[in-house]
């Protein structure tokens, strides 16, 4: 496959660049019979798009979703959920000065390597535009989930170096969507919108890291041997513009430690088998074990910079490029909901699978 | 697909529990007509298989690969490549002490939550013997790329808190298969054989981190939005047993660096273009740039250890487990060529799917 | 996968309802740098829709397609091609009647019995209208195999009883388009006209079949055991609304031959090896051999008839039907370029993968 | 993929040559906790091997399944079913004569142009040897199929020009097996082997049909568009060795019936809705309706012929080759068991597929 699709049963295929007309993608295998709330789908998407805070970019998409089949009477009917995103502001002129010049840490190279030609405009197919249909497609499996009462919570736990320091498990989730960074300590998110805020006004980005959690997956949940369900997380978090890693459980940090003191005991709980720790992530053997499980996620800084760099063009001579248009200082904020997106899509289609495997 | 499959174009397909017969596999889309020297393949199975070194497990199998198809006069055929690696040491009565038992932090539980039943005999299809199969397919990968003279180079970068601090390109790769816990670093190397040996005294285990970096890989491989050469890569690590994460170029630590910083700026290199630093880690926008490309992976410690632990049966009640048998107290040394054999996989698919889109 | 998708390098993903607002589907696997004729794509759509001539369907449906991706500056971007086609003549009040009826030998009762609901608006997803999105794909795909000179060239074989009595190779195909049921004998094209007529007078339809031949098929195309080509041309024409049946080469008649009547000997044609005669249908071992591929098509009578038919209603009671709205009495003539759309997919993604083999 | 790959949910990756040191395959989705008859796995092997009777190949096979994995104490484990048939009687030499010279109407030069070399050994990959594997795989998905109440029956239906008569629903289907060439008409049954006979004494070869009927199938097996059920058992049948055509239902014949004629009228019997008569063959719009099943396929001669043909080698040089070896004068008994195991595989594989859809 040419790698614009993603999961087995339940399958998103996208298309679209970024100054195109539209973009847009076919979700196939949602189950007959689920009720589907609109709403619900714009306002994930309201949750990615531009200009919804001062901290983000200020191009204005209202990325309104436009759903062509597969709902009747308001209802999936199993056949595929063809739906469309137009691209309003597009604004190509913004980029007519990087026809010809290859941008530091962008995709305008290896574009133009693999396909021997490529769409200027704003990055073309390698623009994170691309990712509302992810958000609009990871929305209706969100409602798949729910009918599991399956919920996903992501959330900028660092930007640079500024960082939560408490556990997920003592965070107040409901204040995610309460600032503007989405961050889950509202402390910590002060500071770190100063410091976007900060970067931004030098003309310069930020990295960071999305934290993931997932609740009420039940056990049994991940394939053996190579579709392990964080290893297909993991895929699905490094398909994901900008990122640079994954870990999930006790991840990087885990490699500390000892085996005595990184299993997790199994413990009896009110009848259910359950772990006393939870260094495993919630999967252990690629398989979910009913335990939360938690991931991270590191975002490089933003490729865009107002700043003059050294660089390229087609013919190998040297050149100097400033961005312009309205870039985005750091991603996080709005990477929030791509990463759930992309959680629910993951976890939506392992249960399908799950379901197919139960003689 | 029920997850023992990997890859599109070179697909190998995997079999086999550590406690059957045999296991095995077989390697689809060999391109015909290149000359296979089973001498390489068995020493690549050689560097995994257990008993080869003090400081890993002392369970006794050859892994000789037996190849019954697809190669024809010495030469690929076009064909699948059928082979199978028997179980000869497999002492299954070590594991009878685990048939009720769920043992911490292996997928004991997971399976039996999934399937209902399970293979108790030293974990069966979740054994991380299943990975010679990937060895063996890895290495017909290898003799694929050594045609574009693309090489793989995989070592351990540390080992609990003892880790090299150099840069990776000022080692000496040479290096690597001159010690028995495969590092590069060679004062490093002693450092680590004697701690893996006093935590194997203390019946404990320990974790670590491979890194592994890609020569020659020309630019234009990968695929757009879910197919990005490192997510594939990053799926692959992830499918290993024990491995807890994943980053690429520079990776979670290049959260905390600001654009201007982490821009890799393009030059002109003897009329090649180039980027003067390599924090994209030879990848951008998901396709490689021509630099080389490199990663880290996170081990966890080994579950299995030779203390008691507590647990749970299947029936929910207290237990006690203490590891037999003959175990890795680090499978970081044996990790190594894992690491290289998935990596060969990915790049040996994507060179494929990449001719298939030049026109 | 759910089976809205066809194709593994070519690869066609397709949605949508007969009325809902829109059809539509991504075609992914171009390469980049293919000019593309968009009258060309426009004048295949013509061929296939309603409204063309006095014997079929006087649905008003211009098939215009929107191209929203993949496509810059007239080329190929080896990105996606998303496209959509609106549903503008919908009339879904002219299936208020079948809404709790079952119409003998369409979908309804077996949609209703997999998805426990159905979209009862002319057929909602099994409609034949679901074929514009194939032959909109399979002009893409004509483009790409006319860079390798393939040609494709479909006609009505058979109305009925009436059939052409010449062998393929002795007809002119230039006729083909040259009169309304696109049959390549104009003697022949006369009498099916006049009979599908007079079927549509007693508010009857009738049956056919469809010859294919594919014209400068490179040898080699084709892969062993199960995606051998013929298989995958049966397959891409068996999922064509109406088809009960697909022979190629000597097809059902050829068992009535003995084997030294029926292998066609090798011979040397100026110095190009050859088939004396082609029994084979230019395929041999599922892999072309270089002479002409041709195969036949079956297409039952259209079920929707305008005479009162017997049947149930979903609660089982017995009820009577009777044909509304604006149907073909024969499907034949718009399945020409059905039939030439799925040759088209299945020889460009067969020639793609082709290319993936050849180191 | 490469094509060595049946099957989505349950799916069968196959490889080997005939003279190789074995064939065998890797059977992926089977649920766990299913009981598995090992003589009926086996016996279903006896059924297609050479050597059972007088009309069929004299080759010396007991084509002993060996599993490998993915059974533990006499019951799946939900894990991969490696297998292996390992070749006993090869005879290479008997196909020394063949090294330099294409047989006619067998893939030697198809297989020649596609990988520029090829295993000359009595056709290597594609010789109908592979057929074993698919077989032994249809046992395992027919014992899965069992649990449905679904049975598989197919039988030779003709040979040359002598054909059963009678309508499928007359037949008595336990006759199959009590006669040599698994007719269902014991009177037709011997003037097929007489004639068989006749045929392997002048040193031609036979074509002729098989015909397959599914009883209790549930209505709501198959998907939408594509995947319809009758594409994938068309697939599954034109994958076999010597296949050349397919139809289900009315087929070929239904194209001379009028809608009015051809409709099946649903009734109410006994509280289940039936169709009053099958021209459907139990699928409607892709998807089975609760009907029985059935459908045609139709199979050249036999391409190896004991008499001199005329043909070119490598070099274009004309050149005269004869059959030698044990082979047989017609493949339709030892087809039957074949087209009944891929049957089983794609039952099997949708209704995995179906299970999963149901949320």
């Amino acid at each position: 496959m040419p790698g614009n699709q993603f999961g087995q049963l339940l399958s998103l295929t996208s298309f679209g660049e970024s100054h195109g007309e539209a973009i847009g993608g076919i979700l196939e295998g949602m189950p007959a019979g689920i009720s589907i709330d609109l709403a619900f789908i714009q306002n994930e998407l309201d949750r990615r798009k531009p200009g919804q805070s001062a901290i983000v970019s200020q191009r204005k998409e209202p990325d309104s979703i436009n759903i062509l089949s597969g709902i009747f009477e308001g209802k999936t009917t199993g056949t595929p959920i063809g739906f469309i995103i137009a691209n309003e502001d597009q604004r190509s002129k913004d980029y007519s000065h990087n026809e010809d010049v290859f941008r530091p840490s962008h995709a305008d190279y290896t574009y133009q390597a693999k396909y021997g030609m490529r769409d200027h405009r704003g990055g073309g197919r390698s623009s994170a535009r691309e990712t509302a249909v992810r958000v609009a497609a990871g929305a209706f499996a969100k409602i798949l989930l729910s009918h599991y009462n399956i919920s996903i919570h992501a959330w900028v736990n660092s930007v640079g170096a500024i960082s939560i320091e408490k556990k997920h498990t003592e965070l107040d989730l409901s204040q995610i969507e309460k600032n503007s960074v989405r961050c889950a300590d509202p402390v910590i998110a002060e500071k770190m919108i100063a410091y976007i805020d900060s970067i931004r006004k030098q003309g310069d980005s930020v990295g960071g890291t999305v934290r993931c959690v997932i609740k009420n997956c039940p056990a049994g949940l991940g394939e053996p041997v190579f579709d392990r369900l964080h290893a297909d997380l993991g895929k699905a978090m490094l398909s994901i513009n900008a990122v640079k890693g994954f870990e999930y459980g006790s991840g990087f940090a885990g490699t500390l430690l000892k085996g005595s003191e990184h299993n997790d005991a199994f413990v009896n709980e009110n009848e259910k088998i359950r772990t006393a720790t939870n260094f495993s992530g919630g999967i252990q053997g690629g398989i979910s074990n009913g335990e939360e499980i938690y991931f991270t996620v590191a975002f490089k800084p933003v490729a865009t910079i107002m700043m003059e760099q050294d660089t390229v063009n087609a013919s190998g001579e040297p050149a100097v490029i400033k961005g312009k248009g309205r870039h985005d200082p750091c991603v996080l904020p709005r990477a929030v909901p791509i990463v759930e997106a992309m959680s629910a899509l993951v976890l939506a289609d392992h249960l399908l699978r799950h379901r197919s495997s139960q003689i």
